[in-house]
């Protein structure tokens, strides 16, 4: 045996075991943002994730497994060889240690960046298109990329200054819809540009309007902007939209969880299409 | 000058200035459950979410700041004065340390624990009720009571292993909700039994049913029963229900977060009230 000829299982999967091999340094770096914007790959973990991407055609670059006792893991090596990818088997602990969670996913994948130019994205296909601005929260996100999918969304746009939507709790907190939710990020005055070039509404929420969000008759396709989660829209950014809405607040408090406003709104869209 | 006297500021207020002082210990312990149980305090952190507790007249047993030049400061350092509390001045490092973020708030508030037992629940003056069976994520627990607040629901009962509604990152994502719903702990038999002694109607979702949750009248007071993440709601705790309902799901994943479910239901039980 070569002295420096990878290690393989019985399968002829590269088999890792040693902490410091030099491939588990550098999928455990992409859990920082600045390596995985360099290497243009993101880290998702786990069988249920994992299986939502391969079932949208998606497929790692690079699967690592520790244990394959269930048959949708089976599923997603042999998916992962038929489309070039290498499959690894490593350890519980080396999982842990790349997803950084004490009780690691037996899975994790490694996947290309999926991100979809403005220019690129169909308006017409669809009737919702959720676009956030300023959004902050990693679990905020992911939760909006998630409600995105359920609602039946074209794709989540990202404005300005935005947590990375490939960080791993992004990606843990959109359970796949990372993979079937288009991502465009890009900058408000272009997304302006290209909003106004085409049809379609933007739909922002305000405290400061008496327009109930239930009051307004929604036009395909709908663009709901969701703000900051501390200081919510600004003031120009309300101006543009072509109509401020406002959801009842009943309690003491004034607002809801940036996701939550999202997928309230996102429901009223989809009610009154399906009611109409 | 006492070796042991406490320093004092130039108002009065004992000064903390290092972080081997007991207090500094025992105020930072309550970031472990474990404390928190032991002593019947937890810790709630910044203006926004202490002002939102003043308001609703919840005052600290002891309040931390380091700096004052907000008028709400101020404000919060009078109302809990008068009330009895104990007024302490810190230093920023000193509140990143008690609060384990690195950007802490300049306030920071050890508040007595609220929880409501079951029977000292009055169904009868509120429409709605969140009961979360098995809840892990603090995240989501926080989010579920602002959306409680938001809906005007009485308060939030929790069944089974729930994540601590007292822990630093739910009373963080709460926003202050903690303050103004009330909080009951309790198992589900207790729950059942409680639940049946009194008028109400039990919904929950399930993707198994063909009810859609906007087609079903929603009879006050209605209790909405949200699952745990992973698992959803066990088929005992469904059958116990009086209605289960489904949202629409459009996409190709076929669940939504556990508290944007939450709101996307309870939004529909407010909207049926309102639109009578």
């Amino acid at each position: 045996m070569e002295l420096n000829a990878p290690t393989t299982n019985m399968r002829g999967h590269r088999l890792i075991t040693g902490y410091s091999n030099p491939l588990v340094k550098q999928v455990k770096s992409l859990r920082d943002k600045k390596h995985r914007k360099r290497e243009g790959l993101f880290l998702a973990e786990g069988l249920r994730i994992l299986t939502e991407a391969r079932e949208a055609d998606v497929l790692p670059e690079m699967l690592f497994y520790a244990g394959r006792d269930h048959e949708l893991t089976e599923a997603m090596i042999a998916a992962t060889e038929a489309a070039g990818g290498a499959v690894i088997e490593t350890t519980p602990d080396i999982l842990s240690k790349l997803s950084g969670k004490d009780n690691a996913q037996m899975l994790i994948g490694v996947y290309r960046d999926r991100l979809t130019p403005l220019d690129d994205l169909d308006r017409a296909g669809v009737d919702i298109w959720i676009v956030a601005q300023a959004l902050r929260d990693p679990g905020n996100l992911g939760t909006i990329l998630r409600t995105g999918d359920a609602v039946g969304a074209g794709g989540l746009i990202l404005v300005d200054d935005c947590t990375d939507p490939f960080g791993v709790e992004a990606v843990r907190a959109s359970m796949g819809a990372l993979f079937t939710q288009s991502i465009t990020v890009t900058e408000w005055p272009s997304f302006v540009a290209w909003l106004r070039g085409g049809s379609g509404e933007l739909v922002g929420t305000s405290l400061q309007t008496d327009t109930d969000y239930q009051a307004h008759r929604y036009a395909a396709p709908t663009f709901l902007l969701v703000g900051n989660e501390a200081r919510g829209l600004p003031a120009e950014y309300q101006a543009e939209c072509d109509r401020l809405v406002k959801m009842p607040m009943l309690g003491k408090a004034d607002s809801l969880n940036a996701a939550v406003a999202t997928a309230v709104m996102a429901y009223e869209v989809v009610n009154q299409r399906r009611n109409r």
